[in-house]
């Protein structure tokens, strides 16, 4: 089933303990579709660059089977451009420069033949620009995802629960379902926020894994234990493509398949922390996915066959 | 099979966000025995109190099928006493008062009637007294484990390093493994760890859930996610003794059997926490404990059904 996918293609510069980069590919956009690239076949986004954004970089898009319709490039303008610093944790980081650039007047033009399309994942953008997405989809997508970050909700709070109404789905991690809630207790948040409109409420907790939220259903996929996270840079986003592709390529959001779909994410997230950017994403084939998946297997199945005596 | 707990009987006095008791009765020994009171019929017991002790907790103990022969009562001397307030994150506390008593000289006598016991638990102690009892077995149990903490690693780090070295299990929390082995990563944490002895080794994350190490493999046990955390104190403790008598009631220590007492002894640590002390856990019974393992069998477990397409 075809996956729709608005989010940022960008550059990032990102100093970690272990290194530091140039300018490198980055973006939500970006992260996600190669993710859900795993998986799906038949897979769109919209987004914009500047003519500076490398040639090169899109074909591996579309070699990838990522429908380039509906991503616009801006002639004289420049690719957003995003940098941090990571502290020794790698829990927490400093933005260093945020440039905009073609991002500040994003309009998300949905291509003709984007319309009908089964599933949407909103990366983070402004509220605005999510929404109006949602707005210019004629038909409603079977699952509408929405990831989002606190900055949103220290400027435009309103807008944003706005939008969180809006969607099916909302990923975003422990902090902002915090912030966003009012509420310590990660279950007491996801009540608060399921009661702002998603049905399914993902947070994600970096190294201590992701938790899945629906009805009274609580699902938890660990993160995989790695002897170095060497850049953490886009596994949340990763984590989100994994999942979309997945449910998309499955055609299935019953919770026991976005069970499946937490594991997917999971597992190309902790591809994505071990080498810096896209790099490790854009290595991996078919078959490394496959025997990480078996080792989250082995890490969280359990069977119950002995009762207590 | 038979589990012998070595380990403080003792007062608490605990301050939380939620409110603060006078002193009531806590201990590492008092949350092991009742906890793997849940599994195991054939418990025995060394730890020592002083006479200012309850004989009504000495009875519930005794109701729950522990052998006291190797509790020492010391006449004209005073129980252990600690006094700690948490922080309103509940990760971290404060000791207020330790008051050593009858522990600063406890000789840890193993009655005749203890020898050839099946498994052994040492909890929390000085190091020198955890060895003594290991030297004092004239057969080795079939599995011995032990618990210890950061404070014997600032005054005594070589001989917990030499106890440690004599035991098949360390059962510790993520900032002891950390200062115990000098490494952020608990994977190359619990690589160095291992080489000190233990073939076994289980890292407590506390609201993030505990890890299992052993050869190559490794297995992940969730936390369950909590509305209110009102009490972690003995969580630790609970989930040891849950953990070693499941494994002694079973008489297995493979390591899918391990699996499954890692969720036991969540489960009943999950428990631990509801209230202060061991209130919560004097309170359940043995249905309890069933539905609550189901609550971390949907948690966890997945079906991985469906390969990539």
């Amino acid at each position: 089933m075809s996956l729709l996918t608005v989010g940022s293609v960008a550059f990032d510069a990102i100093e970690t303990p272990f290194g530091k980069t140039d300018k490198i590919i980055g973006g939500a956009g970006t992260y996600i579709a190669l993710a859900a690239a795993f998986y799906n076949n038949d897979q769109k986004i919209v987004s914009v660059v500047g003519e500076d954004f490398p040639q090169e970089m899109l074909d591996q898009l579309k070699d990838r089977n990522v429908d380039l319709e509906g991503l616009q490039i801006k002639e004289g303008e420049k690719t957003f451009f995003w940098s941090g610093k990571y502290h020794n944790d790698m829990n927490s980081r400093d933005t260093l420069v945020t440039e905009l650039n073609v991002l500040e007047n994003f309009d998300p033009i949905i291509p003709e033949s984007y319309q009908g399309v089964d599933y949407l994942m909103l990366g983070n953008l402004s509220p605005q620009v999510q929404s109006k997405v949602i707005e210019r989809m004629v038909e409603r997508p079977k699952l509408v995802a929405m990831d989002t970050m606190n900055f949103w909700m220290d400027i435009a709070m309103d807008d944003l629960k706005n939008t969180i109404s809006e969607v099916d789905l909302l990923i975003i991690n422990d902090e902002e379902a915090r912030q966003l809630s009012g509420e310590y207790s990660l279950v007491k948040a996801s009540k608060v926020i399921r009661a702002m409109g998603p049905r399914y409420l993902i947070i994600k907790k970096g190294e201590h894994g992701a938790l899945l939220f629906h009805s009274s259903q609580v699902f938890f996929a660990p993160a995989l234990p790695l002897e170095d996270v060497f850049d953490p840079t886009g596994a949340g986003d990763t984590f989100a493509g994994g999942f979309m592709g997945y449910v998309a390529s499955t055609n299935d959001h019953s919770f026991a398949n976005m069970k499946r779909a937490m594991i997917h994410g999971s597992a190309l997230a902790s591809f994505c922390c071990e080498k810096f950017g896209t790099e490790r994403l854009m290595d991996i084939n078919p078959e490394d996915l496959e025997n990480r998946i078996e080792e989250f297997v082995s890490l969280a199945n359990f069977e119950m066959v002995q009762t207590i005596s």
